[in-house]
């Protein structure tokens, strides 16, 4: 290596390796550097077998460093917290005004914040990069949401449209998301949809693997042809592949041996916190959290379904008779309505922040930048772009017009799957939030009267009215104890 | 005053002045302080006229403190957050080693611990109390949630087994929680149990109203009626009030000019966050606070129902043919079964924490404190009470062998009512949720092993098996591939 080469990564674990690779291929030479240097020789065996790309190996961060031409710009792709910390603490060392660190890892917003600040003071500039695809998708083309830094930004714009997944007539899947952290809390939410959208499709498939008695076969069959309609889509395309695959341990397919209990690792949880701090209504997601959690209980579901079994409530406590197509087309129509609800959910959650933050977002473009490369990316996207362009302040994907036009003609196919599932004991957690969140926000008068009526009868809270301004208190006790006597 | 008074109390507003009150009927010499004097003339008033109580009024913080015996103790009532810290400011500058303060606020429960140990260095105790009852509770009997310092506790116990709501057979309605900000935590989650409940409510009222076509009249016969069985609480009693109330300024009934908006407080919005935290599933208590969320989004409502309505889906868009008899006889059902999923939440939230934290609570024993004074009080906490003392252990009050034999009992009833809500175009999210929670809980076989094969699809997160132990990883791509070739 003679000259400096365009552009540093440190941390070689799946995301960052691929990555780098993708980064060389797309012709930037690229320095690597890992802690553990076995993964550094991994990476620069792997760069020459995949076609002799422009990847250098570095066993010392100094080196790895002080390879890079000036401003330096080194992606860092650790695990979220300290690691990160510990990282830029080692690489900051040696390097120089103007150089910048962009983090690709899923972090907490707050602390890329935390950390733009810090590396300001040393004359770095920063940047929170939130990257979706998994392993493929970093080697071949990512979803990339870059946040902070707008002069970071500029830096390495030709690297990352290049490197982002490209996707025909809407180009290549990464901008500039905005300032501070918000390019993390855009992924943050980018990964509670997906939560939401893998839970949706969970209930799809039992409701029609348990009420439906459709076999794996039936299921691929369905998955794949739901994929070439409304619903196409990376997560629906792996579900059909998942139901295809048969076990080699045993005999059957290998997803009825796979044990139901989820993994989850922290994004989920926060944008269900955060949707809570910004008071707003995220059911789908929450729900699709929630699911996760019980799954975890395995050892406690086994038992309860003892305790309940013996009371006569079983499994799929009653069969229903349904009609295997009318089914198959009513699971579809309640999944499509159920995932809008979540996005809509999502897309409001991303709103209320940029708000608070004062970010400025733009939601028609991150339905863009999804639409390839990372783990949500569906055809779907489209529409909701196609909204946000029709009307930049769209209160909610629901009142689009041709959302809304989607949902009335779903939604009698939604409800008899809720109910059906709900009158065969198979619980759909994320539809069925998702229909009360459908059936909430397009309701003049909730419930809520005798709430705050229930309020300021013991707390004296007050409450409005719908036929004069003002606040009000009444002495409900008082009232109702003269009219008993 | 000659002698020093037992105890004081600082921060007169509604919840403090009448707890001072309290405290001096039952015969513990009291003085009070307010940071705005009139306050503390207006309690100083109220406590002559309702019968010449021990209490005195103190203008500055130096001879209020020094009015009381040693050790001292104060109980602050001033609002959450830094008000707390400028009162414990105020009153420690005047405080000697020994004494102590008891913040008798809604206060997150880090606060508590962080003040637990600064109040330490100073040589003083620290107590974080949770008070429920409300105003009338506050004056009559509340139900108190003290955490912290046992030895603060010990100093007090006299008072607050006297000023506490007493309930026949199981006391006064206070014991000492548990360490640190037990007590805060645990009344944190006693309102969003609360909030539960009162979203309970409102479905229930909602499912009542627009399907059965039930008048006020006739709610408040309904609820009356309720209130003489297994609901019967004090949410349920003021309900039934509520309905009987007539508007003052027009015609017909003051529930249905109260604005469906609903406010709140934050104690709600904690207890969903912790449960994400916690990993525990709490989505009975989750859906209460989105619909509060939901509601104050009216305008946005009254826009959506209309674009819906424009499309053919009006408010309530199937009118459904009930009897009215069997209707409400289902939704008391539904309403009872859907509020055990909601307080098994809580609990395993509260468990949750107490390993975590190692503060060793008992359960039973808060459902016995939260018999009385709180707004959550109600017959059905023996009950939980009762499944706790059979077996402290439980995983969940769903499977205590009284609750199971109620759900079962009840889950028909509960089905009907929310597919009949479902298909009425009612929202029940919080019936809903709790029914999703329940057949999930209740499950064996989740569809997560779906998820989960997602996941190691696209992430390599790795899987478990039903058959074998161990980790396992799948090349889902290649050999769906493979397949398809």
């Amino acid at each position: 290596m003679a000259t400096p080469t365009r552009i540093g990564l440190a941390g070689l674990a799946v995301m960052g390796q691929n990555l780098a690779l993708n980064i060389a291929e797309k012709g930037f030479p690229i320095s690597v550097y890992n802690r553990s240097t076995s993964k550094v020789d991994e990476t620069v065996e792997r760069a020459k077998k995949e076609g002799n790309l422009p990847l250098y190996g570095f066993h010392d961060p100094e080196s790895f460093v002080l390879s890079i031409q000036k401003p330096r710009v080194i992606i860092i792709l650790v695990k979220a917290g300290l690691p990160v910390d510990q990282t830029i603490k080692t690489l900051s060392a040696f390097m120089e005004k103007g150089d910048c660190i962009i983090d690709g890892g899923n972090e907490w917003y707050e602390n890329t914040e935390r950390r733009e600040k810090e590396m300001a003071e040393l004359g770095l500039l920063y940047l929170g990069m939130g990257v979706s695809g998994g392993e493929e998708g970093a080697r071949n083309g990512p979803s990339m949401m870059p946040g902070g830094s707008f002069e970071a930004y500029k830096y390495i714009e030709d690297i990352l449209l290049k490197v982002a997944a490209q996707v025909p007539d809407s180009g290549p899947c990464v901008t500039y998301i905005g300032e501070g952290g918000s390019g993390n809390f855009v992924k943050m939410v980018h990964n509670g949809i997906e939560y939401g959208d893998m839970q949706l499709i969970a209930e799809a498939y039992d409701v029609l693997r348990s009420v439906g008695k459709l076999s794996n076969a039936e299921l691929h069959q369905v998955f794949s042809e739901w994929n070439k309609g409304e619903l196409l889509s990376f997560l629906i395309e792996i579900t059909a592949d998942i139901f295809g695959v048969k076990d080699d341990k045993a005999d059957g397919y290998l997803v009825d041996k796979v044990l139901d209990k989820t993994g989850m690792k922290g994004t989920g949880k926060w944008t269900v916190q955060q949707a809570a701090e910004l008071s707003v209504a995220a059911p789908t997601i929450a729900a699709s959290l929630d699911s996760r959690f019980l799954s975890g209980l395995k050892d406690e579901r086994v038992q309860a379904a003892k305790v309940f079994e013996s009371s006569g409530v079983s499994d799929i406590f009653v069969e229903q008779t349904v009609d295997k197509n009318q089914l198959i087309d009513d699971v579809r129509k309640a999944l499509y309505a159920s995932k809008i609800c979540s996005y809509a959910q999502g897309m409001n959650l991303i709103r209320a922040k940029s708000v608070e933050k004062g970010w400025d977002l733009k939601l028609g473009e991150l339905a863009r930048i999804w639409k390839g490369g990372c783990i949500i990316r569906a055809i779907f996207l489209d529409r909701i772009k196609g909204a946000y362009d029709r009307n930049p302040d769209l209160a909610n994907l629901l009142v689009d017009e041709e959302f809304a036009k989607e949902m009335v003609e779903r939604q009698s196919a939604w409800r008899r799957v809720v109910c059906l599932a709900i009158n065969s004991g198979i619980s759909t957690p994320g539809m069925s939030s998702s229909l009360a969140y459908f059936d909430s926000y397009r309701r003049e008068s909730l419930p809520a009267n005798l709430v705050q009526a229930q309020r300021d009868y013991f707390g004296a809270h007050t409450y409005e009215r719908i036929d004069v301004p003002g606040a009000f208190h009444t002495e409900w006790f008082k009232i109702a104890k003269q009219s008993k006597n």
